[in-house]
């Protein structure tokens, strides 16, 4: 796969796509990362890459010829149609099932604008997908690129070893995950639940699956409306329901 | 306000707290940021963080002895009572409104678990908010310690000067943004709204605010159910209703 973004502060991008395992997908070649200050394609004297919105009010907006051209340039020197992705507040709300989506394409470009906002016609004719990762106000879109492109690039073959066992799949399964534990088994007079050191391995399961169903009872019970609840799960509940 | 996160991985902060606004935030003395390798904390001789989960199964968990001491050690230093935040998928949703609550405390330590799972002692003990930027799989906190820090961070007073105006603020008049134009008017054949280039301004706040209607209309209809309509709004919904 390969990414390009679009962004005014490529410097942003560098602590992420140098470590970790967004680092370590590029040198199993699962993925090459390449930011480009679009800064760079705009065509007048001064570099300006936004400027006054039509109609007056505060704020810039971001000119559609820098990007424009920016994508052109890509989407010739790669051969490609890629998903042209712009991070935005308006955008559908990013999901795993997205991630998926996209983890699937040779070729994804983001767009990422700092504070501005951007001409329609960016939206209009280049934008095949227009992403928020959340109802909160961000400085620019480059977090949510890198937010988008963690999880995509998680999902590509090879990437996640052994050694990074997806503990955290919270939603994979439907249902939230059951508490964790590991040694000493009392720290500072704090203890492991008896049922996980008992080895009993039937005891240990059933513990697990009752959590981890209490904990997305108690705190995500939208995500209990589409799950298939087995008689054991409903009596639980009802359980809980009643020692209210 | 003091800023500190514990991390395995520090070097994925630097290109983000060492750029853009964040940066500019720092220059201000809003904000002081402090990234910590709770590995350093480690009382043990291989300096191990994570250690096998009782009962069984993959993937490791985050032990409880280095990210209390880390904890401890910054409570004593500067004082305070922090709060103290986990990332994890399982935490409440992160809003605007939860930016708002943290942009008014003085310190703020986040814990970034990655991959692995975080030992429940410290969830009871320790951490003071869970919380989760959105429904979709990372490889590890950091990003969403980023996302919650580049949020509150914005708040500050004094960080967002007049240049950075909120032009993306999407979800403060309770209504998504109308769509932005710049020059040039025509740009390879596409034009810019009359309206727009009338120097009409009753003409260009009715079309900006039928369009900022619109677009949650389409896009987010869920934000019309607590937003106060005017008659003439209900009459625009009531068009594009019929019109379908």
């Amino acid at each position: 796969m390969r990414i390009d973004v679009l962004s005014l502060f490529p410097g942003m991008f560098e602590g992420i796509f140098g470590d970790s395992i967004l680092k370590k997908a590029t040198e199993k070649a699962a993925v090459t990362y390449n930011v480009i200050n679009f800064r760079e394609y705009a065509d007048n004297k001064h570099n300006q890459v936004d400027d006054y919105p039509y109609g007056g009010g505060a704020g810039m907006v971001l000119k559609p010829q820098p990007i424009f051209d920016a994508v052109d340039a890509l989407k010739k020197e790669e051969g490609s149609t890629p998903r042209v992705i712009l991070m935005c507040p308006q955008g559908e709300r990013y999901t795993q099932q997205k991630a998926e989506e996209l983890s699937k394409e040779d070729h994804l470009v983001f767009i990422c604008g700092h504070y501005e906002g951007y001409d329609e016609r960016i939206r209009e004719h280049v934008v095949t997908d227009e992403i928020s990762i959340g109802d909160y106000v961000l400085t620019g879109g480059e977090l949510g690129a890198m937010v988008v492109i963690d999880s995509v690039v998680r999902l590509l073959p090879g990437v996640l070893g052994n050694e990074d066992s997806p503990i955290l799949d919270s939603f994979s399964s439907g249902l939230l995950e059951h508490p964790h534990y590991t040694r000493p088994s009392d720290f500072r007079g704090m203890k492991v639940p008896g049922e996980l050191i008992s080895g009993n391995h039937r005891l240990i399961d059933e513990w697990r699956e009752k959590e981890s169903l209490r904990r997305t009872y108690e705190r995500r019970p939208d995500l209990l409306e589409s799950y298939p609840l087995t008689d054991r799960q409903k009596a639980w509940i009802e359980e809980w329901r009643n020692s209210k």
